[in-house]
């Protein structure tokens, strides 16, 4: 999406150049625009543990991207085509070393398909693979939860064992990312009918669309999640305005959101989490639209805490609330919104605003980082392969 | 209630001594406890303006003062029962101002009901009676929406007008203030059952208490409104637990109730106000008691900005929800939540957190800082002379 005049994601790698990944270091926004550089697996894993990226999707294409970083570091390839031929080794390490599981193969592969390399084929040294699988580890337990996190890592290193090759690898990251993106644009392809029908409805006057936290290009590698029918809807010329819930404890919505939608020029108006009721009552919110950490096989949702709240007030307004999500979101393992446990978090988040204290030292603190949002309340899931309703029946038949 | 070892109202005077009356500065709370003395009408003109008093009744209370020491200002007396003789005049000014337009009676009077005074009678002096309702006029605008500040600086030209004495109105003053205080803590003997019994339906396990923005005492003279009924309770012995929101933008919940929880001694836990929805899906809530800004003849309540979605997670989980609130505060010419006008405040309370940014400059703000809870969310309101249900009904029968 646009930053000032140029397209960014949130995540690129210069394919004829250098052996480094970009990012954009997001503690740093909105007051300060910065592409950081990650060179290798130890820049990656900082970059995911310090929240310099942040969000399920761009964790999982860094991490991805850590493990490619890790290869060519041990390999020396400097990934450039002017550059010595990659080395080209046979699947099979020169050992094992004990208790390494690399994941199972993936459910659904990115579409950067890994291809048999030609080249001279040799065993993959020992000490290669060995550094390879032990950065990857690491890079795994840069955060705690992130489920796309582990499972990008396995399946990278799941591809290494396969084709041990610097241009494979790097073809199944940069997969990886296109992938994903492309699955984001699908999730807005899928809700752009919703902004249509109600900007038609309102005769073409603005659709004012409520959101809350970070569920935009930033968390993802381009278009977002729930922001993705919003900017699709605005590339068309359609108008929209969106409703940016600050998003506290760590004002993702302020911070992220809101510079997201300014730089690229889609109007928005910032609001405190408070206030999103009495926009409602008011008849000054068309639809809400939010992302997603994990769904229930019935349709519950997870995300970011005070979400409830909105869908509460959405309900009680008869406002339509969609949650957005690829399918890869849905946890079928779980159907009842008390299975999924929510993390907790540091109290400092709450007494602190960027370190500045806004409560009394000391103070005991409850800081529950997600809510559940239960499907009676929710009009639609809004995903890459179509929109479902929030039950079992319309889940099942999405997701298989 | 206690700060330290010592017991405090938010606003007193010291009978025997000084002209001077104190408040606390609440814009250094929670990080530094400061007396402030106001002197004169410029100083409770600043101190309301610049919200270092704030809370409605308080402010009414503060501006009743105010007038008291421009009078004693204008005529010279030092208030000290061994100074000179109070000045005494009769209530008719020398001249009238055009255009004053002293306020009617008051329907309920405070406690220390004006007697006439002995002393030399004489008329009141035009250039006195001028300044002091100028000072008057002033100290109304300081705030735009507070109706009790109006009522207050109301109440007491008209005291001056009919025994315009310094040692009466300084009864006034002192009589609106424990008049206030009495209100609060009959709000706080009304609701105290409602602990009561859910403790003792708990066993005596601590009963978890959920409250938004300040409705504490230093909003109001002493006990507060929603929380006089957790002191009361406390002081008895009984174990409480108050969820305080942090309520965003001015924080009052992690600045002021804290503060006041802490200082006294009642176990409390900071939240977001994105957390209460939450806590009440998870039975960790057992009543959620708020204070009210206006309330309509119907019941429904404005009060801070997100007191609605706290209701409506109240009303899905089945906890009982209560406004806290003296019959002064029903506005009986309202019966219907959109008559009431909701203030819009300056954006730079949702942007800055102490003159800090946390969004990026210059994007567009809206900052509603009431909103209205309907009254068919609300189980009861707890009011100085009793519970009522949110109905006409039963709010005309306790008003009338």
């Amino acid at each position: 999406m646009k930053v000032g005049d140029s397209y960014y994601r949130s995540i690129w790698h210069e394919e004829a150049g250098s052996r480094s990944v970009y990012v954009i270091d997001q503690r740093l926004l909105p007051f300060s625009f910065e592409v950081m550089t990650l060179s290798n697996a130890g820049d990656v894993f900082d970059a995911i543990r310090w929240m310099a990226v942040r969000g399920a999707p761009l964790i999982g294409a860094a991490a991805a991207w850590g493990v490619y970083l890790s290869f060519i570091e041990q390999t020396g390839w400097s990934g450039k085509p002017d550059g010595k031929e990659p080395v080209v080794w046979s699947g099979k390490p020169a050992s094992h070393e004990p208790g390494s599981r690399p994941g199972k193969p993936a459910s659904h592969e990115p579409g950067g398909r890994p291809e048999k390399p030609s080249g001279i084929e040799q065993r993959i040294p020992a000490d290669v693979y060995n550094k390879v699988i032990s950065d990857a580890q690491r890079i795994k337990s840069a955060r705690p939860t992130a489920v796309n996190l582990s499972w990008a890592v396995d399946y990278m290193t799941g591809v290494m064992k396969q084709f041990p090759d610097a241009d494979v690898l790097r073809r199944a990251a940069q997969g990886l990312c296109d992938e994903e993106a492309e699955r984001s644009r699908l999730i807005g392809v899928h809700g752009l009918p919703l902004i249509e029908a109600i900007s038609r409805k309102k005769g073409g006057d603005s659709v004012n669309i409520l959101t809350h936290c970070n569920a935009g290009w930033l968390a993802c590698v381009d278009y977002g999640t729930a922001l993705a029918p919003v900017y699709l809807a605005h590339d068309r010329g359609i108008k929209v305005h969106v409703w940016i819930d600050e998003t506290r404890p760590r004002n993702q919505g302020s911070r992220l959101t809101a510079w997201e939608l300014l730089n690229h020029g889609v109007p928005c108006t910032l609001i405190t989490d408070n206030a999103g009721g009495h926009l409602m009552q008011n008849g000054m919110v068309d639809i809400v639209l939010v992302g997603c950490d994990r769904a229930t096989a019935s349709g519950d949702v997870a995300n970011k805490t005070g979400t409830y709240l909105k869908a509460l007030a959405a309900y009680d307004n008869g406002v339509p609330f969609y949650a957005a999500l690829p399918v890869s979101t849905f946890d079928l393992s779980v159907d009842r919104p008390e299975q999924i446990e929510i993390e907790e978090r540091d109290g400092d988040e709450v007494r602190t605003i960027d370190g500045i204290p806004v409560a009394p030292e000391g103070v005991p603190v409850s800081n529950y980082g997600f809510d559940v949002t239960p499907a009676r309340l929710i009009t639609g899931l809004i995903t890459d392969r179509g929109i479902c309703r929030a039950d079992k029946d319309s889940v099942l038949k999405t997701v298989s």
